[in-house]
């Protein structure tokens, strides 16, 4: 299992603040210790720092903390291998370009028999991971049905959604996918969001002892949604993603809640072992 | 106009020396100012670090002097624009994946006709480059003629050098371009290469104060090929490329010289221009 961050922005935001906390988990305060990556956008072309060191002990890791990258999309994985040896290959995000812009792909889970669906040969993985072969499957349908970018992106979202909820049937399928200006987010077992805006407040990291006051570094109309595997602060309202449901975020506002095939057996199992207990800490 | 790093070993080897005086040519020693990037390869696994700022000044740049990254494979380039704004979508090295590897390219000159040169669709330039565009062109006549990797690379070498060739009609081509294995250079006015092997001695950087002794850092069997749009070092003899030749280097050794389309007007100027003085510092 793995742990996910995502960030969709209206403005060009650094994501140093989530990082430092998702970077803890990494080795430190979480077991994800095999390898990491943080994909930042600008426009439609991504830069992609991916590293198969654990999070919280990488020389690179840190330097991104100290050196923040603004951006209105980021989509970071820490990794704790189930599927393929550590090594660069096998590293989240991936990415790919698909008309004429970098897709980025970062999973949570094992879909194991997600490598049974057959790839045409124009997207193929570089690694041995189940993730990489369910990230080509899904852009080689996208690229099969749309030859250009439809001018209806809830057409887009609604079939991504779609074939997302046919890998789903093959295990467990968190994931964030995107495209620098859409951010597609996909709850099965676990998954969190929150979107910033005015009136910002301060919030503390879960992991480390760090606040930040938002409202010191921000302007009134700035929007910012996070997404991650669990809650990264403490003190903030997160709202808990239902299973099998895919959320579409777009200049840090959540533009869509889709329906994305059916729960999985896992996503049943720990809702019925949390029966009684609240679903959400809002 | 650019500059162009690349190395190709049979054993892992850092760039770090090549690398610190390439860097001392993107702002400080040369007028290369415009972004740079550095591609390491893992396997069939690409690590592409880019930046918009000038390398001599760019703390990522420092930090990979700092923590070298072992690697059979690396492009580097720095960049002064010729077409196409700094930002990060027109930095090279440009990645793809084609037959389940990564694809690092980067190009010295300018091509601006070569965009006439239609593209499938597979295969789409993320940014506003002429070279990006003529890698897409190289890529999809690769993917389009073989549909896997031929059992002979010196089939898939010939057809490099030939639609190079034609790439080169629309101006200068001098490009590195490599899938982890084999490296492909294309000298069209300007590239140079040098292979070290035993006996290893010392060399010295022509843009720094640095000197290594090879001999200390390497075991009698390593191969490590280097080509540059000038040569790095002042004590080393380089070999000069001939115009519209390509270079293929495996496993750090030159496994082939071909021939790829026509010297272009630039290059019999600048051939003229040296009519008696040697071509060659041998």
């Amino acid at each position: 299992m793995c742990e996910l961050l995502g960030m969709d922005c209206n403005t060009p935001t650094d994501i140093v603040f989530s990082f430092t906390g998702l970077a803890r988990r990494g080795g430190a305060t979480g077991p994800h210790a095999d390898g990491w990556g943080l994909a930042f956008f600008d426009g439609p072309a991504a830069r992609v720092f991916i590293d198969p060191q654990p999070c919280a002990l990488s020389p690179l890791a840190a330097f991104l903390r100290e050196h923040p990258i603004k951006t209105l999309q980021s989509v970071a994985h820490i990794r704790r291998k189930t599927r393929g040896r550590v090594r660069l290959a096998n590293t989240h995000p991936f990415v790919r370009e698909l008309w004429g812009r970098h897709w980025v792909f970062a999973h949570n889970g094992t879909v194991k028999g997600a490598k049974t669906l057959p790839l045409r040969g124009r997207f193929t993985p570089v690694g041995q991971t189940d993730s990489e072969h369910a990230f080509c499957w899904l852009l080689e349908n996208i690229a099969h049905k749309f030859k250009t970018p439809p001018a209806d992106g809830g057409e887009l979202s609604g079939s991504i959604a779609k074939w997302a909820g046919k890998i789903a049937e093959h295990g467990t399928f968190n994931f964030l996918m995107g495209d620098g200006s859409t951010l597609y987010a996909r709850c099965d077992t676990r998954l969190w969001h929150i979107v910033r805006k005015a009136p910002f407040s301060t919030a503390s990291l879960e992991d480390e002892d760090v606040t930040v006051d938002f409202s010191a570094v921000t302007t009134p109309r700035d929007r910012v949604a996070i997404v991650a595997t669990r809650p990264l602060t403490k003190d903030e309202r997160w709202e808990r993603g239902q299973p099998a449901t895919m959320w579409v975020f777009h200049k840090g506002a959540l533009v869509d809640t889709l329906a994305s095939g059916a729960p999985s057996e896992k996503a049943l199992r720990i809702l019925a072992s949390e029966r009684g207990a609240p679903v959400s800490d809002r």
